[in-house]
């Protein structure tokens, strides 16, 4: 991704290994600050994958397959590592995923640091592709509404929801984003706006709330990312995804889910067992460490939402886009994929 | 409204005329401090409304009354005053209702004072009403959302949605409440939640963007206040109402809008008549002073949006529960009420 800095504009990952380290970008200070954290061991990593320097379903994949490549050159016990980096998030499907395929590929004798970078880089490839199959939707002068952060940050780079959106920038075509702020955490305000900004697409924030308002006010697609998708296409996002995903339907407005194959979970028949990760309640009632809140009042956090099947348009992935009543093609998809691999 | 505070409970309202002065709570400084501002003329009163130090229709309807009855007691032109209080703020209907009942009281000889007081007495005695009539719809062990504040901030004392509440909990009943924390401003949050403390209820914050996965884990009944309700039935309310509206009707869930007489606006044929006010970006972009956006990202905060009627399943007033098609019956209501008064 492009990164818009003092010093000039780079290109950089969310995540990535260089100098015998797993090195990211800490995502809990962007924008108002730009800093690289390094890593040197799997408790480090998993550490970053809980406070969530490192977020979104893909780029946790990512840190964790580095995780348990660290462990190995580390002569970590693997199990151990495993167990550590899998007790860190438990809604996130790519994290598990990223762990077996990384487990699998030490046991069948790849060398543990170029299997955790084909794995980014599978993702990164992913997202490209993505981006492809998406931009066919995003019409000239579309107006697009995007929830948390589903881009480079969350995914390595390029983004799921945003590979669309930079596709079809970069083919020229007139865009605008509405970034919805994402309470608590604010990933929409802090995150996409950064990532829009860095790449000069027109955008603008709205209060998460604010979504109806503005939908009936013209919005032609909405593009979300995806935490877990169960068999039958019910899939976990960042809280408020279902509330879109509702008033999406209800004015008949596109609503495109854009995660790549690892985010599917065909273990899971439906929605209602993806777990739902309920986080601190100070991320509600504190802001920048300045309680709002009175003092007395409890705040309920769930960070996801699960979001029936129905509701969805279409799986915008690097196998192409998807009804939920195809997803049946991703397995299949993956199986072969899996099949290649062995 | 019951107010706890280190030197003990008080009682007290939102807005009052004492000791020449208008004297108000500072809503801005809640549930972080409590403070009551003095006002000794007209355009003190209007700077109030302006600024959000008071704030909720019917609260700014009795501010801008008081406002008219110190611009005549001070002896100042009437006719700027009635200016300066209606520029304040546009979308409330309130504030113009308020304006025009003052000016034609003093018109009849009415006592400037004592007109207000009486003025700021119909909207508790009102809201009593609604209590009365809302807390019908509430049953033993329900679970009730709320959005914003419509409680004795919003109204002077005991509220608009905040009324069925206080008087099914008064009558005994096991209730809780989910306060949606109300993005930007948080009036949810701060506001809502410190009037149910003081009062001993039940309730949690959450997101705004929570509302769908806390309507689908069981919400038996939505109620909202309204800033202008037009003939149709359609209304403005806080941002993010209309969301809720259109989330409670997919769900089945009975959603309800809590508003004295002095809100509807026969004038408007339909809610796309209603004026939405735009307020300034840093209130998304910054909170407590502190900016939480990309320096160059801009956003955009409409502080209310409007919900058809086909979303409201009825309007709690003190002429009692009218579903949106007999909205006719408040006007010979308002009418015959008119016709006592002079």
């Amino acid at each position: 991704m492009r990164v818009i800095t003092d010093k000039g504009d780079m290109e950089i990952k969310a995540v990535w290994f260089e100098h015998n380290m797993v090195r990211m970008i800490d995502q809990r200070l962007i924008p108002q600050e730009f800093s690289i954290i390094d890593l040197e061991n799997y408790l480090q990593v998993a550490e970053c994958i809980k406070n969530m320097a490192v977020r979104g379903a893909p780029s946790i994949g990512a840190a964790a397959a580095y995780g348990i490549a660290l462990a190995a050159i580390n002569d970590d016990d693997l199990t151990e590592a495993a167990e550590a980096l899998r007790s860190t998030r438990p809604t996130a499907y790519d994290l598990f995923y990223a762990i077996e395929h990384m487990l699998r590929s030490i046991e069948l004798g790849d060398e543990p640091i170029a299997a955790a970078d084909m794995y980014a880089d599978q993702i990164i490839e992913r997202c490209r592709l993505i981006g492809m199959y998406g931009a066919s939707l995003i019409e000239e002068e579309a107006r697009i509404m995007t929830h948390c952060n589903a881009g480079a940050l969350a995914t390595v780079d390029i983004g799921t929801a945003l590979a669309p959106i930079r596709s079809a920038w970069t083919a020229g075509r007139h865009i605008y984003v509405y970034v919805s702020e994402t309470r608590p955490r604010l990933q929409g305000m802090k995150l996409t706006a950064w990532e829009l900004y860095n790449e000069g697409i027109p955008h603008a924030i709205i209060p998460d709330s604010a979504s109806a308002h503005f939908m009936r006010d013209g919005v032609d697609i909405i593009l979300v990312g995806a935490d877990r998708i169960a068999a039958n296409g019910d899939f976990a996002n960042k809280i408020g995804t279902f509330d879109k995903a509702i008033l999406a339907n209800s004015m008949g407005i596109p609503f495109y889910v854009c995660a790549p194959l690892s985010t599917f979970d065909f273990s899971l028949t439906s929605g209602d067992q993806i777990v739902i990760e309920e986080r601190a309640e100070e991320e509600v009632t504190m802001v920048e460490h300045i309680r709002l809140a009175p003092q007395h009042s409890v705040a309920l956090n769930p960070s996801f939402d699960m979001t029936p099947a129905k509701y969805v348009t279409g799986f915008i992935t690097e196998a192409g886009i998807l009804p939920p009543t195809e997803i049946d093609r991703v397995r299949k998809f993956r199986l072969e994929e899996a099949s290649i691999l062995d």
